[in-house]
């Protein structure tokens, strides 16, 4: 990224990056893991309690900024925390996600595991869902070409 | 999951698993990418144009499920879909999510990769977020100790 590694990464907006704060014990947090990889802690507004935010020791912004050779003990992380959350929580399930560039409230990648409960109120979306106008295979063509593009 | 591998798994209301039929080219769907290990297809209910599932070929619930030597190849082909529906619809951002059981319509661990863009009207959640009630470092720890048990 370019940044001097002996210093937090800093936002666009020059405030220094939260998690990176975090990751080097200069902001405290509820850790939950502590890897050489990858650091869980709460989110300090869980959508519900024992709400899990998984970030990569390495400041990097979004998901395909995640340098390859992560990926794998990454998401093994991400797997073992969902499993994790359903066992300590007892709830029904979970949801994993990420935000990259719109509603991420930190530039710092963050995989969310958030517990679920049947009933428990999450809505994602107020309005109707979108529809194709017989554009769908348009659609998929755009972005099969630019996926094979990457390869 | 011990089904026989010649048909298609069922869900518990015994009904064919429609992205297993996907995969087996048995129903159409609108695909983006097809690889040895996982499928991209256009999410017919999308949320936004240009809303990808990928699925691994093999049929399994959960995120937690998905075999560990599958994870680094399927996560990978998820970080180039990223990539790949932010190009080719010049969007300013994506969401990257899976549902376990909660939330999930099809028993078939499917991630979503949704193209988003600045005040695109998502929301995630009508009501305020929770607090923690000072028992957050008891929350840290009983997740902790779920994680760390799985090792």
């Amino acid at each position: 990224m370019g940044e001097d590694s002996s210093v937090s990464p800093s936002t666009k907006a020059g405030k220094p990056c939260v998690f990176c704060a975090i990751v080097a014990g200069e902001q405290p947090a509820d850790i939950v893991v502590d890897e050489p990889h990858a650091l869980g802690f709460l989110d300090s507004h869980p959508l519900f309690l024992g709400h899990v935010l998984l970030v990569p020791r390495e400041h990097v912004t979004t998901l395909k900024d995640l340098p390859a050779e992560q990926v794998e003990r990454f998401f093994r992380t991400v797997q073992r925390m969902e499993a994790a959350v359903e066992e300590a929580l007892d709830c029904d399930g979970s949801m994993v996600l990420n935000n990259n560039i719109v509603s991420q409230s930190v530039p710092h990648l963050h995989v969310h595991v958030i517990p679920r409960n049947r009933g428990d109120g999450l809505r994602f979306w107020l309005g109707p869902r979108k529809k194709y106008d017989g554009d769908a295979a348009d659609y998929a063509l755009r972005i099969a070409t630019a996926y094979t593009s990457s390869a």
